[in-house]
């Protein structure tokens, strides 16, 4: 049968430049810091990487789904397709990993925003590929802010380039979403190094030839350490033990068992790793692991979040251009007596604009989650940089969870728009879903997200940080009284109030009623994030009219269906958060 | 790594048993056409048949999502796994094909809500292989109805036992959810037969060896037909032509071209069909093809809505197994200091509820509807036999789409359960969302069954038949107002109130807005069904109590759960169904 080829991905410059400006590009540019950035530099910058991301990039999207990369017993190597190599050569040859590193430490000092951006648009092109990037990011972050000065000089230069990638080494086969079950056991040497032994599973991109080496961030329990996971510290195994030089030295004794035969991202090797006697460094204070580890894991819970819009995006467009050109039915507002394209058609356009605008609003929770994150690290301390701080904790929970369970929808509702063609593999449309599949899952699964949010962050200083949230909203919403954004505001409005006291009966339930608020935990994040979202497309509508954009008058109308379609049925789910545990009574004990 | 093998499938016969109570057992068995059945009789048909779905016809699911069936080119031949043929054997052997056969023409003269039961184990058993008899029973159905003497005689009786399989040839390139575009070509010959010529495309079991002769129900259209649906005539084209006496003679000039790369149900060869000058038999009246092939169709869409419950059965019993045996932190609830099984996490019995509750509700949703076309079938010409028929039209394109809707977020669920684990290919969880992921799309998209019920089903008469229903609906839940029940009834009755209403206003809008109607089509459906799913749950505990059956307990439970989770949200659907075209605005030309 004759397939459709798959659509080429385009980078959406014109739309993440709006985004940027909601999310708070201004409030950034404003920092001295950033001083030789403007908006022309990073129009060029995401122009440029877009090119990268739409061609070398992209082109091995496809071949990683159909081939894996594969893993051969015999020397323990995993292969990933030629393409993938090719395209990560070029990621390292532009110094693209380098670009939010500070300019001190040789980077291109730009905002973490802005690099955030790069990683969407390579997670849309190749989400496979793309995990390679994020661990490898995540391991900067840990060295920048635990390494000592020594682990800095002899890593974080080739880490930055991409010459070096990271991994994060957590999950064993006993220890999930519970890491005080780690096993791994690290013990010390005379010469102060620590010898590692242990299996550890689920390890993305353990072991790939893309880098000369990889830099393992490993968490294990050192001997006498206390139970759970207090015990636990944080290693650096690198594949190549390092000299003083710089240079790669003997073969560590860390190697990959095998990988997994998963249902999607499979060109992105899931790693058994087994440490057996591996020569390892401390990172960070001794018992200090999950604080150290927190470090990597919440900025790859943002980099994961921001994979639901990545893969929302491209299945977007590739269902947009689908509908299009199948014709199918005459539409009733068709002038002509023949087929329309099925675009043409309302439960079309409606399942279209579901997903197109769900993945606005995840782009925006995301950018401006990152925002924060840039505003809290460059400003100096004080209650500022606390607030900032304090949104980047409170967001980021809502940013994984909600931003991937829509984006998972969003994948399976573009095989729904390709009908029957969808469910054929060379149209390339059903590896979206099996792709997005993981992302509600890895990375802290998004039941355990919503747990975050109402029991570690909600709460905090009795909701004062909420409140601040919904404050900011609503004083936001009431600049925003234009007759085309009223409809809008008063849902999103309608749907903040039933946040407001479900956050009140939350933070009580959290103390007096933990099962209650364990009931109520993921629908309370999805209500969370279908206000901010609500919220975030009438501030992109608002600012688009502001700056007279070409897309202002399509943006109030999306502001309008994404507050129709999720903030209207989002003010039901008060009344299901707090219906309790009581609810779950036939499977309760 | 170590990955725990699939748990086996248990047919749920006692829970089949009390939905069979709730869909009208008792009405059917009152009829004299049944008075050789009865509940003994029912229950070790279940049991019987549930060793067959739970051994050999189980057996294969596993290895036909691995293996696939295959195709060689050169032959032209499709082979499945060794596994389905034997299960196909069975059945064969068993004589379960003929359960609801009239007796008069050699069947077991059960109530076709019996076979359903059997068709629901067989396809939580083995998906791929239980859509080879779901055809085979949609021919049998169109023979029944539209097939001359002669034909019945001639293909009847193979059919019913399976030694002879059948099929739907309705789509092509051009052809999807608009049958009007057919273009294969029907032209009469001198002896009374027709020669058929032309391409089909996505033809389920098109090409197989587990049958001695496959009986292919095609639409074409003949020379001069008008244009459009109307000029459709359906044809008979056996694989094998056959002799007056019942043999087989020579080979037919249909077949396969090449089987399709899926997404799931990879042991089901999805087949291109060429007709070239093949041997066909009108089946009907000419030109009446599409009500012969509706005859069918309306068959299958009752029995792949079946398979929405069929696939989440056996995904939540592979969740729950997998959720009581894996242990990842401790509970609150729980007494030990050591580790619980995740089933005692709040957040995963809401997930497992969701699922299972789900699942109920469109067992009986489709029990239901099945139970209704029984009567209808049964009952003399007047009115009862008009209502009876009338529900079974109004409710097939809810249990079709909103049935499966619900099984393919209960299997996405499912691998949620699982975390990192149901990634992992060989757990066998993620084939339940592959599988599961076609359910919405064939028989008719769920967008094309909203449409349906929106455009042709509730306006019928006024409105008369939906109010009906709604009556009855109010009548019903007016018998239970227990106490355990009270809160769950009340949320049943505000959905059902915004449901009427919403009612009034599509109708009113398909004629006088029919866009306003067709954007708000699949959200209306959306809402009949948690009415329709909450009112049978509540009418399901009702009856458990009554029978004081051991489970009565859960049951009004579960109910509740249900009219929480589902019904209380759908409330909010009202405001977004009647919400018009004008908010897809972005989209619209």
């Amino acid at each position: 049968m004759n397939v459709p080829a798959p659509t080429p991905y385009r980078a959406p410059v014109d739309e993440v430049m709006l985004a940027l400006e909601v999310a708070g590009l201004s409030e950034l540019l404003e920092l001295d810091v950033f001083a030789h950035v403007d908006r022309d530099a990073i129009r060029s910058v995401l122009d440029e990487f877009a090119r990268l991301a739409e061609g070398e990039i992209a082109s091995g999207d496809r071949v990683g789904d159909v081939a894996h990369s594969t893993f051969d017993p015999a020397s323990g190597e995993v292969s990933a397709p030629a393409e993938f190599a090719r395209a990560y050569e070029r990621y390292v040859e532009g110094g693209w990993g380098a670009l939010q590193i500070p300019s001190a430490l040789g980077g291109g000092g730009f905002p973490t925003l802005i690099a955030t951006v790069l990683q969407e648009f390579f997670a849309s092109a190749n989400l496979a590929l793309s995990l390679n990037i994020v661990l490898t990011l995540g391991a900067i972050e840990a060295l920048l802010q635990w390494g000592s000065d020594e682990q800095r000089a002899l890593y974080l230069t080739k880490l930055a380039t991409g010459e070096w990638s990271g991994t994060m080494n957590l999950t064993e086969a006993q220890a999930g979403s519970d890491l005080g079950e780690i096993r791994t056991l690290a013990t010390a040497r005379e010469d102060g190094t620590w010898s590692l032994s242990g299996t550890k599973i689920f390890i993305t991109w353990g072991e790939h030839t893309l880098s000369s080496n990889i830099v393992h961030l490993v968490l294990a329990r050192t001997p006498d350490a206390p139970p759970g996971t207090k015990g636990l510290s944080l290693f650096l195994v690198p594949k190549f033990l390092v000299a003083a030089n710089g240079e790669l030295a003997e073969r560590n004794a860390v190697r990959a068992l095998s990988i997994e035969h998963k249902l999607g991202i499979h060109g992105s090797p899931t790693c058994v790793m087994e440490f057996d006697h591996a020569t390892g460094f401390l990172v960070g204070p001794l018992h200090g692991g999950m604080k150290a580890m927190f470090t990597m894991m919440n900025n790859a819970r943002l980099a994961i979040g921001l994979e639901g819009p990545a893969v929302a995006e491209r299945a977007y467009q590739h269902a947009y251009e689908y509908a299009t050109t199948r014709t199918q039915g005459r539409a009733t507002s068709s002038s002509t007596a023949t087929n329309s394209p099925i675009i043409e058609h309302p439960d079309v356009q409606r399942m279209l604009l579901t997903m197109s605008t769900s993945t606005q609003a995840a782009r925006l929770l995301i950018y401006r989650a990152v925002a924060h994150k840039d505003l809290a690290h460059q400003l100096g301390d004080g209650p500022l940089r606390e607030h900032h701080q304090e949104m980047v904790d409170l967001l980021t929970p809502v940013a994984k969870a909600w931003s991937t369970d829509r984006g998972l929808e969003a994948a399976s509702t573009a095989i729904q728009v390709f009908g029957g063609m969808g469910f054929i593999e060379e149209t390339g449309i059903a590896q979206r879903l099996r792709d997005a599949r993981i992302t509600t899952i890895y990375e802290g699964t998004n039941g355990i997200q919503s747990i975050d949010l109402a029991f570690r962050k909600i709460p905090r200083q009795g909701g004062a940080h909420a409140r601040e949230l919904f404050d900011e909203i609503r004083q936001s919403l009431a600049k925003h009284d234009e007759p085309a954004l009223r409809h809008a505001t008063s849902l999103v409005l309608g749907a903040l109030d039933v946040l407001e006291t479900t956050t009140t009966w939350m933070i009580e339930a959290v103390t007096n009623a933990p099962d209650d608020a364990l009931a109520g935990a993921t629908l309370y994040q999805r209500l969370f994030g279908d206000v901010v979202g609500g919220w975030l497309m009438i501030a992109r509508a608002a600012r688009a009219a502001l700056l007279a954009r070409p897309e202002a008058a399509r943006a109030l109308d999306e502001a309008t269906f994404f507050a129709i379609e999720f903030c209207g049925p989002a003010t039901a789910l008060g009344a299901v958060i707090t219906s309790g545990a009581k609810r779950l009574a036939p499977l309760r004990p």
